[in-house]
Parts: C-alpha cells; structure tokens; sequence
C-alpha cells in the first residue's frame, strides 16, 4: 500500500517531523522512517466508543415540547425523549438500518472518526418476532461498515428487563430484548464475522434491563478479550433507582459485583460519588463520554477533572448523532468543566499544556481497549488509522505545532478534516468521503419513506 | 433588483407557501405577492449582537493553562485570558484588523449572519497614540463590512477608567481610552458613514471602564434614537466590585441610573438576580446573549426560562469568534440551560412547541432594536436580508415544516445555510462568499506576519 508521508506527525508525546509510515497489506504500520516531503499534518484517527446508528435519523426530531408535558419543561426529560425514539424505532428494518448507518458511518469519516463502536440493541422485527437469520439487524451494521471503510466494533445489546424490578418489557421494547442462551448463540453466530475489520463485543444494556444472575452468566460465557460495554448512570432516577432496589449506587454495584477492568467501558458514569470516580480509574477502564447527548438529553456533566486527576481512561462517543464530531464533543467536553467550574482550562494537564493536545492523548489512549482493535496512536503494528488535517484552512493560517490541536478543537465551525484513511485506505479525501453522494441519495430516499405522514 | 422566490418562508407565525419578495433599489422589500415556484426555504438572515473583530485572529491561541497559573484550574480564568487579548492586540493595526475582519465577515455571512455590531475598542495605534486621523480603525471595519457585503452597527467603544475605583488605563489598555469629548468628536466623525449599509451607535465598555458622569454626559449628547450597548455582569468578580463600590449589583446600577430602554443592548448580563431578570425584561432593553465565548471564558450560564418568562427581549453575539456560526450559539444556548435544569426542551414557548422555531423567533424579534437596522423580520419596508436553507443536505432528509428550524440547529455538524443575501444581494451562493478565496489568502499573509515568533 502507498506510504503515508506526514510533514508533522502527532503523537502523545508531541509532534515528530518528516515522517513515513509504511503500510503493510493488513492496514497495519509495518515500519515508520525519517523521510523528507510531504506537507501533511497528520493525527491518529478518532475512536467514537459509543453509537446507536438508527437514531441519527431522529435528529432534529425531538426538540419539541411533548404535548404530555403540558408546557411544564419539569416534564420534559429523557424519558419523554425515549418514548419519542421507541416510536421512531419501531418503523425501521433492515434495509433502512443499512442506509442509515451508511449515511452516518461517513458523516463520521469525514469528520475525522475512524472507528466505532455500535451499542446495538434493534435486534428483531418491529412486532418483537425474531428474524428468521436472528443476526439480520447486526449484518445490516456490520455491510455499513464495510461498504462506508469505517471500523467497527460491534456491541448486540443484551436486554431482558424493564426496570431494576425485574418486569418484562414493554411491548415497544420487545424487539431489543433476549434470553441469556439466545443472546450467547448471537454472539457465537457473529464470530465469523470478527477480524481485522470488525470485532465482537458484549453490550450490557444497563443494570436496570440485566439481571445480576444474567450478567454473571454471560460475563462467564465470553472469551477473556471481549470488548464490555455498558449503559450506567446517566440519569439521577436511575442511580435513585439502583440504590433503592440493589443497596447501591450502580456504578459502586458494578465495580463490587463484576471483575471491571480494561476490557470494560463504562458508557456515561455521568453522576458518580468521589469513590466511585476513584474506583473506576483505578480499575482500567474507560468511560465513554458523550457531552452533545447529555447535553441534548439534559443527563448533567461528567466530573471530567476528578477523573483526570485520578488516572482514569476516557473516550468520546456521539451517542444519538445530534453532532457527528469529534471537535463538538471534546470542545463541549472542556466548555461544560468551565461553565460549572466558572474557571478556563480545565483539561489541561499542566503548566503550558494545551488542552486540546490533553484531550487528543486522552481518546488516543483509550482507543485499543475501549473498540478491540489495535488503533488509536500511530505506532508500528497499529492499524494506519489516520487524519490529515486541512492545514490549508483559515482557521490554521500561521500555524504553529504548539496550537495545532487546540485550532482543530476550539477554532470556529468549518470542518478541519482535509483526509481520512482506514488501515492505509484513503476514504476521505478532499473533505469528501468516495461514496459521499450515492450514499446519501438512498439516505434522503429512506428518510422520505421513514417520515411518510 | 432579482425577487426572492421562497416555496417556504419562515415567519415567527409560521410558515407561509409560495411567496415572492420584490426588492426595492434600496434593498428594502417593496412588496410581497402570493407566486408558485422555486424549492427555496428562506428564513431571515440572523444579526450578530457582539462582535470584537480581531479577536477572531486569536481563536484556538489561548487554550492551554497558563504557566502564572502554575497548574491551578483555579488561577485560569477570564482574566488570564484577557492578559492574553491584551499582548495579542498590541500587533493589530490598521490594515491587518481589515484582513482579520474581511475573513471574520465572509465566516459570518457563510453561516447565515447578514449584520453585525462591531463593540470596537482598539481604536488608536499599539503604542497608544492617537491615529493621524482618529477614525481609522473604525474605519478599517467598516471597509471590511462594505468589502464583504455584511451589514454593519458600528459602536466605537469609550473606555476611560481601568476598574471600579477610577484608576488609570494600565499601558496595554490605553490604546482603548477616549475622553468624553475625545469620544463624541469620534461619533461626530462616523456620522458620516452613517447610511443603510452602516449605522453608528455608543458602546459603554462596561461599569467598571465607564465612570458615571461620563455616563451621563454621553447619553444625553447622542441622538434619541441610537443604539447603546454595555457590556454587563459577566463576572462575578466585576458583580461583587460593583457591589462594594457602587453599593449594588450591575444591572441594578444600570437601570437606576440610566433610562435603560429599547435603545439598550446588555452584553451577557450572565449573573443576575431575580429583581434584575424582570428589570430588563420590563425595560424593553436586549440582552446579547453569546453562548460559545462565555462557555470558553468560563463565565456561566444565563437564566434563560426565567427571563423569556419575564417577557425579556434577547440576541446572540459571536464576541471572541471561537465559533461564528448562529447554530452553534442557539444549539448551545438550550443545551447549556438542559445541563443545569437536567430537563430537555427548555426554550420552547408551550405545548408541541419547536425549540428551534422559538429561538429563531427569538433572534428575530430583537434584530431590529438592537441593530439600528431595518432588518429581522422579511416584512415589506424591512431589509431583505435572508438566508436560504440547504434543503438538499441530508440533514434535511424528509423534510417538514415542523421541524425544519429543529433540524437546521440541532443537527449534525455541516453549514446548511445554501445562499444568503443582504439587501437582495447575493453575496453566498451555494455555501461560499462571493470572494472566499481571495480574501482567506490576504487572512494566511496577515496571520503569518502576526504570528511569526
């Protein structure tokens, strides 16, 4: 495969010059050189930790008062904003998975992401009857990643329960749900489609829709490397929730009940006492922050500098796809620590370090663990996953090493993303994903059918 | 000059069908008649409460944690940011602010801002000293706007006193100072730039710049009818100084003793009390609200639900242009206030109200009074400054009435503005400024000299 000549190279350790990587036929970096030429500024590309793919075709469509909610924003909540997604849901198939995810997978590309992980819990038919190949929905996914050349880690959902009570799923939230040896026999199934492309993982939907005995069970099924995710305090109700029901808070509950460690992202941890900020850094794993979601879903901010201070590992994910960037959410990130600490700089991790180059290492770190595959810093042996910026932009003009990132991050609005390439592949190019237009015409043809009144 | 075909015109009582402007000589829509085709969605281009042009140059410069701040989040705030400002204004003359400006302007009118008033206070040279002619940095900005096509209120900037306590500008702040009739001389001067395309108001740096006297003496010098805009209550340092010297809190200070009214824009006005959210909103006065500049300051969160329940009048302002883009400021703006009240849809006006379309009516209200422009509002006698969404973008897949504004502000990450035109002329077509290229290259020069260690 061609090499990838980087005038500048960004790594955690700051930027090198003149330097060309080789790519090996498996996308890997065989050997990088000193070698002259070239002026790209290139970065590692982005992991996003955290994507429900059919919901960025409701974007736009929930920021409304429900009629439920009698004008009273008291009664406008996540909740209401959920059965607004049910409904949404519930008219999608496999085909219209497909063209969503395509549309999305390179809105992702072209804003610098070079995998995903899909927190994927569509998994039957919209009446809740299991399609007759059970893995329809997650081949829909796994063809969008490899029709679009976006990485993938695929997470089904394991769901079982309506709430910490233990009560069946409502008849909207059917189609998500498995029992145990079914939920293992999907997994099995999607084994064969593991490689270097797209990986397994487990999802855990939530404490509240798995049950304790049902997650020791899995959690013991699983190969010992298998990528776990899972959903967990995001909303205050449901910390009150798992308090009430479990004895404990459900982050604290996760970390006494299961063995966390690196293999585990926790996706939010939005509301977290000083041991449970403490237990998970020290436990290895990665939380997933998603700061345009819980902003768009009101769920509160993550305490980003408690965490930091205690070693632990993090990563962005766009969640819902209100934003598809990797700019908004770490720009977000940053803003949300200022706004409630009324300081600036938050994330910084020291006299005269940039924040952005802060928040860069912070994702890059936890890229391997959190997806499964060897991506994230561009070293030999990791996947040649990579961003060349478009230094050419104004918002770059006199461009200097020391602000690179932080421009990318907190400079203004146009897309800074010039190319983007997946294991050596140029996918993007020119700000251009290859398929950008044929994509999205079947994306406008399923959207206009999706939203028939 | 051309009509403008709308099939959809936005209006703050909703959408009408298959309307066509016709637009006077002057730029002002002479009439409006019912006529079939075109496919374009218009909605009025949005006004820009808050600008400081040349800190556009800056953005992305002062992310990193000071080394005074020794690692201490805590010592990194709005004032260090300013010490920042100061050294980085010091390089700005004349020809460079136009530079800096032009690029400023074409990012604005790009992202559907058709005016802008310029809070400009870098009025003499570095060292200082008066400029041979006096005005030649407003007039440098007001090149820019005629250069661009943006429309402009110009509000030179008195600033006298460098705190609370009357003492002296320090000497990176006395390129800002003027005395009284130093200042209305200026005035004087830019009256004669005062037309359509420019209108000149006052600008009162802010309580702690501006003595009361002054004060006083410059309000009862100006024409009855011009624009007054003060910065106000942006911090709680400057709340608490004001407090101690003047023996209340700033907005209260201000509507004491001042006739504040429709005349009045108050820039932030970030912290304020219960007595304070209904005196505005009783004065008719507008706030400039600027979303993106106070997250990145750290300077807190407007009580937002409690002043549009006060009835209060409000805008948005890029100020520092971190960001210049009005979907930026209105998606966070409502996101910010979700944050804190851990509900969604705060802004909405009632049941199965938009977010988005109460924003707009929002912006759109105040443009007007706090411009000194005929514009806002795309009814006849207003300027015919619109922007025409980019309906083909998959953003806009499916697309409705209900939720186009939603749509446009809380989705995704690309420009959906297609065309926009002030005073009928259409200076962006299909997202670029008629003379992007020129204009971002003469911006690279600037930086780079600006810049070079």
């Amino acid at each position: 495969m061609n090499p990838i000549d980087a005038s500048r190279l960004w790594t955690p350790a700051g930027w090198q010059r003149d330097r060309r990587l080789h790519v090996a036929t498996d996308g890997r970096i065989g050997s990088t050189e000193h070698a002259g030429g070239g002026e790209a500024w290139v970065v590692p590309g982005i992991a996003n930790l955290h994507s429900h793919a059919f919901q960025r075709a409701m974007a736009g469509l929930a920021e409304r008062r429900g009629d439920a909610t009698h004008g009273d924003p008291a009664n406008d909540s996540f909740w209401t904003w959920r059965e607004t997604m049910y409904r949404f849901a519930a008219r999608i198939g496999p085909e219209s998975l497909h063209a969503i995810a395509c549309q999305l997978y390179v809105e992702m590309l072209e804003a610098g992401y070079t995998s995903v992980c899909e927190f994927h819990y569509l998994h039957h038919a919209p009446d809740g009857q299991t399609y007759a190949e059970a893995a329809t929905m997650s081949h829909a996914l796994i063809a969008a990643a490899r029709d679009t050349g976006i990485r993938l880690t695929l997470l089904p959902v394991l769901y079982m329960t309506g709430g910490f009570d233990g009560r069946e799923l409502s008849p909207r939230q059917r189609r998500f749900g498995h029992r145990v040896d079914a939920y293992l026999h999907l997994l099995d199934t999607l084994a064969e489609d593991s490689g270097d492309a797209v990986r397994i993982g487990v999802a855990l939907h939530s404490l509240r829709a798995v049950p304790p005995r049902a997650m020791a069970e899995v959690l013991a099924a699983i190969p010992p490397a298998m990528p776990v995710h899972v959903h967990i305090a995001e909303q205050v109700a449901e910390v009150d929730e798992c308090v009430a029901v479990r004895g404990a808070r459900p982050v604290q509950w996760l970390l006494d009940n299961a063995a966390v460690d690196w293999r585990w992202t926790l996706v939010h941890a939005t509301h977290l006492d000083d041991a449970e900020v403490q237990g998970i850094a020290g436990s290895g794993a990665t939380v997933a922050i998603c700061p345009t979601t819980e902003a768009n879903l009101g769920d509160g901010l993550f305490p980003l500098r408690a965490y930091l201070d205690a070693g632990g590992a993090w990563g962005i994910g766009s969640d819902s796809h209100v934003s598809v960037s990797p700019v908004e959410e770490l720009r977000w990130l940053e803003y949300g620590q200022r706004l409630q600490a009324r300081q600036r700089n938050i994330a910084a991790s020291g006299d005269g370090a940039s924040v952005g180059d802060t928040l860069l290492a912070g994702v890059i770190a936890s890229a391997q663990h959190a997806t499964g595959h060897a991506t994230g810093a561009l070293v030999d042996g990791a996947f040649a996953d990579a961003v060349v910026l478009d230094t050419g932009a104004p918002a770059f003009a006199g461009l200097h090493e020391r602000d690179a990132i932080d421009r990318w991050v907190f400079n203004g609005n146009r897309n800074l993303v010039r190319d983007v390439l997946v294991g050596g592949v140029r996918v993007v190019e020119g700000g251009r994903h290859r398929d950008r237009d044929a994509i999205a015409a079947r994306f406008g043809a399923t959207m206009g059918e999706l939203l028939r009144d």
